[in-house]
């Protein structure tokens, strides 16, 4: 059964547990994405050793290649990635916005076609449930409309309706099932308009859901309305539910967000950003195919002491990339992994002594100078 | 220093210990293969957990990138692999012959321009050891010329005379650096014709060089006339030096080798084809991307003991293949190390006790069927 429990809260900050059917949690929390069953780049083990503790797959990909049915013969998304801790399952609902072709949407459902073969597919609250189920995942994820950062109020308004009443379809589905095995969250939809947010969230919380995620941010907005939005949702969602901001991984928002009183996070940047050659660091970012490094014997941070850092210079890093070496990026994004994990560690030591406010605006003076 | 201690004949096959500055090796071993400052697709530790024990590191591609200047200055060959045991480098003569552009050839040297940047290169029997001596492995080798397959007896003829001339140029080299940090071997040529390998042993042995590696095989002219090359070999190599067998990595070439007294081989095999999704096991070789396999949930071998094993079902590997994920080529290079290692265990264990004329066969049956 999953649930959260609240050991401190500083500000609208909160320090808490994630219980959940495959282990505990300690909240704020960065989950890894693992997209097609692998977190890109890196096995389980060199996952877990850059104490990553929760991650995420997407339904979309999944769905698709090997197909739902495929991997509940393969044993479920656990046994596919090899990871006995928890995990979330995206809807999907996101993926067909911004890779399935020849979508076409209606209040019973979204009909689209596959980015990798052109197959027709049917994505509704219910199937969305029963992939997930099939998926197996500890966290479902509710079916929503994802309006575009620069939608209108009007294309807003109907996407909140829309998502609430999917977020009931879900319900329904999901109480058939074993709940406990699984939870199911609904997703706030609203974009920047706060009145919307408020809307959103009032119709989700109706339905008493485990948990609750903030939706449709991160979509070309910008960070300031993004922030603008995340100050009212202290007071629009639960207290004793985990609240989880969808597709958020920039240190800056990650702070922004927690200060606000948000738990959960998932991205892809650290992994694509390590197979991209770019380093997340405590004093900014460092590019690793700059020419500066060729001979530099300087791991990519010095006070750092993951696999990457604690073996490997940033001479050799450059040299692996221009070598089109995998090595390269694995190495890379174990450091850009190991960094979030223990981005999120300080914040949580943070909260706990009541420092949070006054790191932050220190971290992100070093971080973004 | 290096030099190999012969603890048991049976027939010719050789059960020995090569004793280098980085650690002994219990031989025959396999070298896996480490182009540019990595052995593709794996971290040093999945492949320390694989059970291989010493590596090759090709001079051609690091004397192009990041070149032998750079390496020196980022520590050395060691260092930049993160890999503290035995090592080898080729001369990067035999990468010349089959990657470079407009090569020119005299007795003096080698000309050709770079493969990655068309930039005009020299290599010498001086520069090759020179090169080798800034990597810094404990093993270098001569630079040598490495006729084709199909050569004739004339040309075979040129490149065992220019060979012998430049081991002993690389003998003078060598000798003045610190010969007990590194080791010099001579390559051996001859093509099929053996008594131009007699020849060219004869030369070398005179040169008194710590150990010898029989070369020009394994460049097209198939399983027997390389057989009955090795058929050879033992009368004509000393008895009290490692022999190398470059280039070799098949199953079956391997045994043959073994039985006929070598000590030492390496190959891009078990990585190339880990790359390609194709499994070697005891059994045969296990083609992942097949579709017999969507659904399996067995392993690629149910009694290997690799990571890739011990975590993954054929059904997962394949779909990480078809995602064109990095884990698929990692854990099947993985596996495949692990194959090398464990083939070699076992060939070790028969000459202790007597047993490989009688495995031999019985392996190569169920391997090739």
């Amino acid at each position: 059964m999953v649930g959260i429990t609240i050991k401190h809260r500083s500000g609208k900050a909160r320090r808490g547990v994630l219980h959940t059917p495959h282990g505990d949690v300690q909240t704020p929390v960065f989950m890894p994405v693992g997209t097609a069953a692998t977190v890109k780049g890196v096995t389980p083990d060199q996952l877990a050793a850059t104490g990553s503790k929760m991650i995420l797959a997407n339904t979309y990909h999944l769905m698709l290649r090997p197909g739902a049915e495929t991997v509940a013969a393969l044993g479920g998304v656990h046994r596919m990635l090899n990871w006995d801790g928890p995990m979330l399952t995206d809807s999907g609902g996101y993926q067909v916005f911004s890779l399935a072709h020849l979508r076409k949407m209606s209040d019973e459902a979204v009909t689209f076609q596959s980015h990798i073969d052109g197959s027709k597919q049917v994505l509704s609250p219910e199937i969305a449930v029963d992939i997930q189920r099939a998926l197996g995942a500890d966290v479902m994820m509710q079916l929503d409309e994802c309006p575009p950062g620069d939608a209108t109020e009007d294309q807003v308004r109907e996407a909140v309706v829309r998502s609430a009443a999917w977020a009931q379809r879900c319900k329904t589905q999901w109480l058939q099932g074993d709940c406990d095995a699984q939870a199911l969250f609904g997703i706030q939809q609203g974009g920047v308009f706060v009145h919307m947010r408020a809307e959103s969230a009032k119709r989700l919380v109706d339905l008493d859901l485990p948990g609750y995620a903030i939706g449709g941010l991160s979509v070309g907005e910008g960070h300031d309305p993004m922030v603008a939005v995340l100050d009212h949702i202290d007071e629009q969602l639960p207290i004793d539910k985990p609240r989880y901001l969808m597709g958020v991984g920039e240190p800056r928002d990650l702070l922004a967000a927690v200060l606000r009183g948000v738990d959960m996070f998932d991205c892809v940047l650290p992994t694509r950003n390590g197979r991209n050659a770019s380093a997340f660091t405590w004093h900014g970012r460092v590019k690793v195919r700059n020419a500066q490094w060729a001979r530099s014997t300087e791991p990519l941070d010095a006070n750092c002491s993951c696999y990457c850092c604690s073996n490997y210079s940033r001479g050799t890093l450059r040299h692996l990339f221009n070598a089109g070496e995998m090595l390269g990026p694995t190495l890379v994004s174990i450091h850009n992994l190991y960094f979030f994990a223990e981005f999120m560690e300080a914040i949580r030591t943070a909260i706990e002594s009541d420092e949070l406010d006054a790191m932050a605006p220190r971290w992100l003076d070093q971080i973004y100078g």
